[in-house]
């Protein structure tokens, strides 16, 4: 590693003092100066630009034409010149700030791995998932993204107010949220799946199946995800909505299908649809009806959403939303690539199809 | 990471230079020197010795009675010089090395994950999990692994010469592995289970039910698990073990239980038990013989092993072999921090109680 770190600096010679002496944290100009600009001015390509400014190869004379151009357009280099100087590791974390959940109940956080693994390791990237689980967790992963150790980060079941996601706000690494988190103050782009227009969905097919009193067991109304479920739920009922068939419950897991299920049967006998807010969920509010008699879909509809390896192992298969587990960490990958590399024109946000697949509960 | 080698490198002054320069790679000696013979001859406790050899504060008086000790009696250093000279990231690797089946399939390997990461990060320890899903991948993780980028790895799921246990062995990264791979060639701990005695346990079990023709669905015989299991159930049977009542399967996973059992009822119709090698493959027995109209308990018997979070959402509750997966992962932990503190006294395999955990499937 220091190895690398010390060619870096050498290689870029007389680029690091003009540039980064003190510029980094510099601003106000009128209009910043741009790669483009560079390019411009010393008549080469902005992909060699940016080869200088992530330390690849180019010739020594159009080096010497690049470190002309940028004292001359007076670059104040942004992300750039941050992964530039932090660039040594080649790795980018992985991280689940949910752990207990994400890890123990949701099938799809190890295709989001798994996809965004293939696309990592094609650029040469090592993928290191990191686990926080306490306070300590928190501190400890903190000093290791600011330390050098990965070049960029992909944060999944990002949160209000969670002290990594602020974090990587503060110090600029290059990174991408799977899921948009609801206070987003910075300009991290995200990647997900329409959950309003998602839930509307499956709520109005679930509707369509002739129900008169439907209800909805809400995890996680601290996550966008949560919020915009609901949102969703109740944007498909529209004067029909209840607020009374709602029954909240803190994580996306069998535990809350449980718990939600059994709320909403105390609360009205007469249920006879329910939106679970995630397959896991389903199959927890499943369990519960099969316990007090109810036949499903006979009695009671039920759908999920996620389309995780749940789906198809309840009994009946789930009608559910489909997430692209896999496509949304090859894409997470990607877009934290391209700012690592430089590239200033990565999207603010990515959204995949998630289409209703309905199979036989509802 | 630079400044925290350098440091090292500086801290240790002579000590370096007299013990590194060639001495890794040496062999032959009558007898090796250890730490135990330094601490005699400078005076000081053995604790003393590993505080200097892991970079730790000792006075400097100590310092120079170990150094002269240390060219006195011609220590050549093993694991705790190799840990010296990459100890810069206070990392602990994490790696499955099946991650299809594991990251998937498995809800054993969240816990395994928690368990670990608990004990590493009250030891301040960043565990880092690394994917291995391509040859790719393999030759980009054994340059991770070769590095410094980590103290010390967990490998789960180790197969018989797989590249990345072969490389553990040969560079001496203090490692651990979850479960014990059939070609150990080398001194790795592991961390398990009786693996033959509990399968033989809930086959016992489950011919203590009045069973007459049992089968085995048998996943991953290429592995120490798979095979174990086997050797149980086997020796549980004596005279009545029936080799075409054996279906092999790839993975412990859902689909190999779905196509084991399809396998079983096709060459036994009469069959009326079934030992499952894992929880997803016993759920997709179950499944099987549903929809094939058998009775779960009434007309076949099934039996898992895992006791995950599978086995209390199959319809009955599984019966099935308890592993303790979250005390897997924190005794791996442990094993895998002692050596990187240069501890000599590892032990080289734990095994930690599996009992049998009898619900409704049988």
């Amino acid at each position: 590693m220091c190895e690398r770190a010390h060619t870096l600096a050498t290689g870029l010679g007389g680029v690091n003092s003009v540039v980064y002496s003190d510029g980094v944290t510099t601003s106000g100009a009128p209009r910043r100066s741009t790669v483009k600009d560079i390019a411009a001015a010393a008549g080469v390509s902005r992909g060699t630009v940016n080869r200088v400014l992530n330390g690849g190869y180019v010739s020594p004379e159009a080096r010497a034409a690049i470190q002309a151009a940028i004292a001359e357009v007076g670059y104040v280099p942004n992300t750039a010149a941050r992964n530039l100087k932090r660039r040594r590791s080649e790795a980018v974390g992985f991280l689940a700030l949910e752990p207990h959940t994400v890890l123990l109940e949701d099938p799809n956080i190890g295709a989001i791995m798994l996809g965004a693994n293939a696309v990592l390791s094609l650029a040469g990237y090592q993928m290191v998932s990191l686990v926080i689980d306490s306070d300590r967790d928190t501190e400890r992963v903190a000093r290791y993204l600011s330390g050098g150790f990965v070049d960029g980060a992909i944060i999944v079941s990002a949160r209000a107010y969670d002290p990594i996601t602020t974090l990587i706000g503060q110090i600029g690494l290059p990174a991408v949220f799977v899921g948009h988190p609801p206070d987003l103050t910075n300009a991290i782009p995200f990647v997900g799946i329409d959950n309003v227009g998602s839930a509307r969905a499956i709520t109005q097919r679930l509707m369509a199946t002739d129900r008169r009193r439907i209800g909805m067991i809400a995890p996680a109304l601290n996550r966008d995800s949560g919020v915009d479920r609901l949102t969703g739920f109740r944007e498909a009922l529209g004067d029909r909505f209840d607020p009374a068939l709602v029954a909240e419950v803190p994580h996306y897991d069998y535990a809350g299908g449980v718990a939600g299920m059994r709320t909403l049967l105390d609360r009205e006998p007469a249920l006879d649809g329910v939106f679970a807010a995630s397959d896991a969920v389903a199959a927890g509010a499943m369990q519960v009806l099969r316990e007090a008699g109810r036949d499903v879909p006979g009695d009671v509809g039920v759908v999920g959403f996620d389309d995780s390896s749940w789906a198809d192992r309840t009994q009946p298969p789930l009608s559910t939303v489909h997430q692209p587990a896999r496509e949304i960490g090859r894409r997470a990958a990607e877009l934290v690539h391209r700012q690592i590399l430089g590239d200033e024109d990565v999207p603010g946000s990515v959204l995949l199809p998630s289409p209703v697949v309905w199979r036989h509960s509802a």
